[in-house]
């Protein structure tokens, strides 16, 4: 049955979320910072309206920003959406954030009448746009009956990890660790490679076939053997999501060397410049430190 | 067309090699320190007599022993084989070790007029025994040939990395920094997640089909979720390859700094009694400083 839904935040995760709503026979808003990102989904056949007008009639509303303070503003800020919502409406939020931060909202949304689903997206801005993310997802049976629709439109995958939120949040930063410091990992292989005469091509033919592989190896290195810093996903994204698993492994004392070295490397990306690039120029930093020249290098 | 082989060093490796000669055909002895694994091999069709008798009949001898030095006392140690084996014969090495001794044994062997095949192995003990383990292989084209039907007997995947020893220990090297540092990750993850109430068996069933997964991480982390820590592959292996790893590196002025923090844990690992578990035990470090307690624990 058709729903009214609206997609807080039309970046590569949510234009994509916003589309296959649309695909699936919604009624689907799309609301962003960015008004170009508004316009181009509404030419997309995306719905008329400003949110304060819409909310009211919403059955869902989809936050997929940056952080949990954009999150938390959305919701709860000065422009705070969740008073305006009917009771009974589900919030699905999808950024990366704190188990607990996951906690504060649920009850925060309870309060209100709102049901809340931790709700975590994996896959990609391709998958996105098919509708086939993975989606790590805790909350009330009433959270997930409500968001059952929008998970349908959306996703390929979806783990029930808890019947409270929290416990998607905290599968997301699992998830989050290893793959920055995949990420970091493949970068440091393939340039110490190259400082054995190992061809970044040669590297990705052999080792993709190897007991060294990774699904991130596999995604991201190709990237370096052409040259190709196009950001399907920002190397700013690691100091944020690696800022989380840290701060969360530092609140339950746990020592996570792997996630720290991975994110210095991430911060030395960021600061010289490369905030923008494709994740996998972490392996520039690692060709700068070595006096090699990557591929498209000039 | 059946060839005489021999098989220095009857591990977990060696063995399922040997049996896999044995397999295809080939006349084949089987040596090792160990007095029972030569009478194992033996009692499953191996060859009758002392590497001394036989050395001069041998087309093909494969060295399957722990590192460098094992491989330099093997071929040129007090009672080393090299000068024993007839012209033209090849040695097929198969330790990881550093690409410039893999060089070195290449020249020494060549002035004896034997063939060297530069030829590190990964696949662990089940493919070795099945004859399908993935070879990274360098050497001359008459190297290649001589080492022909001894690969075909034992390899299901032959990388040929170029004409001449040393790149086949280099993507070797670049292979183990991989896998290293992903069985660490892994650990730091699935240990990480349980502070977080994530348990072991949720965290394989779920991160296995997201992008935080790896080669390693499906094959290992089912130890943990089991408790079992029979040595597959111990912990002893990775300060030995990480530490060819992190000395390639340095000679090359490259810094590696998710090996040397991968390093540290399977340090700790060994140091604290651990070195002859699986390397999945690695955990236990994790979980040690955590004060969690893993699946299995007493």
């Amino acid at each position: 049955m058709p729903v009214q839904t609206a997609v807080i935040g039309l970046g590569s995760m949510g234009f994509g979320m916003a589309k296959s709503l649309l695909r699936a026979g919604h009624v689907t808003y799309g609301y962003d910072l960015n008004p170009q990102q508004v316009a181009a989904f509404r030419k997309d056949g995306g719905a008329e309206g400003t949110l304060e007008q819409v909310a009211g009639d919403l059955d869902a509303l989809v936050v997929v920003v940056l952080n949990a303070a954009q999150t938390q503003d959305v919701l709860f800020g000065e422009d705070g959406i969740a008073t305006a919502l009917k009771s009974g409406a589900v919030v699905i939020a999808c950024a990366t954030v704190a188990p607990d931060f996951a906690r504060e909202m649920e009850t925060k949304c309870a309060s209100l009448g709102l049901h809340y689903l931790d709700a975590p997206i994996s896959g990609g801005a391709k998958k996105a746009a098919e509708g086939a993310l993975s989606v790590m997802a805790a909350g009330t049976p009433a959270a997930f009956k409500a968001a059952d629709p929008i998970l349908e439109a959306t996703a390929a995958s979806i783990f029930k990890l808890g019947d409270a939120a929290g416990p998607g949040s905290a599968m997301k930063a699992v998830n989050q660790l290893l793959a920055g410091v995949h990420i970091a990992a493949m970068a440091e292989a393939i340039t110490f490679g190259m400082t054995q005469g190992v061809a970044p091509q040669t590297f990705v033919d052999v080792i993709s076939k190897c007991a060294g592989t990774s699904w991130m190896l596999e995604n991201r290195a190709p990237h370096i053997v052409n040259g190709d810093y196009t950001p399907h996903s920002s190397v700013n994204i690691w100091p944020k999501d690696l800022g989380i698993v840290l701060d969360v492994a530092k609140s339950a004392g746990f020592g996570a060397p792997l996630t720290a070295a991975a994110m210095q490397q991430f911060l030395a990306a960021a600061g010289s410049g490369l905030g923008k690039e494709d994740d996998a120029a972490v392996a520039k930093v690692y060709a700068r430190n070595a006096g090699l020249t990557l591929p498209g290098d000039v």
